[in-house]
């Protein structure tokens, strides 16, 4: 038997915020919101139960899409299954990742930290992120998003990818063979890579070294991009301007940690994008996907099961 | 007898950054440095010191055109002579002040004060400038220049302002009677005016409780727009959800103010463009216009010496 593509599951509840986003969001692009026995797609709604996944599938008879909440899958991935069809939330949580390097950008260039820790008033101090060059380790959906929200600063902006296919709003795309080339002639370092064998440790000592005295260093990937006790020696020694972490290794940072006392430092707590920040994005994919599913049009962001993503 | 136009001076040398930073954009746009009493051209090198114009242009016997580094001209306002041709500084400063509002709005909304003072790994927080609703009070090139920063945002803006003119890239323009109704539909309220006897004290108690209680108050106007001791009431009791001040009343803010002490306030110290800022921006202005004037075409940033502007 084939339900009606209007029939839609919100499952598991164990997230209630998210499961009232979710079931509002199918309203809005035309659903009902039926059990998952009845449904024909499952929109799945809290991004740490997929173990809750097998037991809920089970009582599926009719389900033929499903929905996921994540960006990458990786947490998922046991349970891809070819015999439906699976989208998830790939390229959603980009805008607010990309406002947050903006944000730590003019944080940093315009010495938002020293102001907010004074007591006193203090000298005149910050400079122009206008025109400044830039360079960006990455050339995923983050870093689109960030090209986008700077295009009115006319920076110079250097994209450090593996693949050489150019990256849309950048100034140029490199190969990462080229990195240390860059690092010696740009103001900031972004870094906005996935954390994989290859990009593990990717600045060390020696490219902290490479980088010029007055630049920043910006990581809103993952906290093992970056060795830890060879940045803590760099701001020390004032080898670069200073560093504005998103992420950290170890993660969350412990107390007492040197990270902590530097003045050329700047931590936020893995904010890049905050579950609040997030609801109404995936809401917006849930809408128009099930909006696409009942026209029986392509839906937005699938997920390959036999990649994996 | 009439001085060859590409014979330019640049006096006084009292300030030897600027004086640099303007001789190399005179050579720059084709003209030669000679002496005052050679030139036909005077770049005036020192904000600081309008007091010597006077006996500055007695030695001038051939100068027609003056050039200022000033944006307003209140303080020359007692050397403008209708024998001469005037031109000033008149929206160069603008972007980095529309930049301060950038990162002031974006510091906020993403919660880096808080993050800035933590010394262990704080709670997650903040919103996102994304898709906000905005109104900006004044509608002069500061305010030109920010929304040309922020198009990218999709930010519903309205700009405040005493003619009903409406300005380029804002979402709507209205005038300053409808202010009330304004305030209480924002997310931020950003005051960028020139400082008269009609918008001193125009943000006051009333219109802080007019607010929204999570809106922030952002001012890179001039202190005298806010009434102080209301701000601090109103940010004591949460009324508003912070303010970032780049000016404030008085002027430097003296030790143990209460607004050193709040949480949800960041003072910058007047920073909305600084010298450093400023040198590069006016040098371009005086290269274009010494070509200009070589060229004997229209200058740019002319001063009206009638209306004193």
């Amino acid at each position: 038997m084939t339900a009606a593509r209007n029939l839609i599951a919100v499952e598991p509840t164990s997230r209630p915020e998210m499961h009232l986003a979710m079931a509002s969001a199918v309203e809005e692009g035309g659903g009902t919101i039926v059990p998952i026995s009845e449904a024909s797609g499952l929109m799945f709604a809290d991004p740490m139960a997929a173990d809750s996944f097998p037991d809920l599938i089970a009582q599926a008879t009719n389900v033929e899409w499903v929905q996921l909440p994540y960006a990458g899958v990786e947490t998922f991935v046991q349970h891809l299954d070819a015999s439906y069809t699976w989208t998830c939330g790939k390229g959603v949580y980009a805008p607010p990742v990309a406002e947050w390097i903006m944000t730590a950008l003019l944080a940093a260039f315009r010495d938002i930290p020293t102001f907010a820790r004074a007591k006193s008033w203090p000298a005149q101090a910050g400079r122009n992120l206008l025109g400044a060059r830039l360079a960006i380790l990455g050339g995923g959906g983050i870093t689109e998003s960030f090209l986008s929200l700077i295009k009115p600063w006319d920076c110079d902006t250097t994209v450090v990818r593996r693949q050489a296919a150019h990256v849309v709003g950048a100034t140029r795309t490199v190969t990462t063979d080229q990195l240390d080339d860059v690092l010696g002639r740009v103001d900031a370092v972004i870094i906005a890579l996935a954390l994989t064998s290859q990009t593990r440790g990717i600045i060390d000592a020696r490219r902290l070294q490479a980088m010029r005295n007055d630049a920043w260093l910006l990581n809103v990937g993952r906290g093992g991009h970056v060795v830890t006790d060879d940045l803590v020696n760099a701001l020390r020694n004032n080898d670069i301007a200073g560093a504005v972490l998103d992420v950290t290794d170890p993660e969350p940072l412990p107390d007492g940690h040197p990270l902590w006392t530097l003045d050329n430092c700047l931590i936020t707590p893995h904010v890049g994008n905050t579950p609040a920040m997030g609801l109404p994005l995936i809401a917006d994919r849930v809408r128009e996907n099930v909006a696409r599913w009942i026209a029986n049009e392509p839906l937005v962001g699938p997920v390959d099961v036999g990649l994996g993503y």
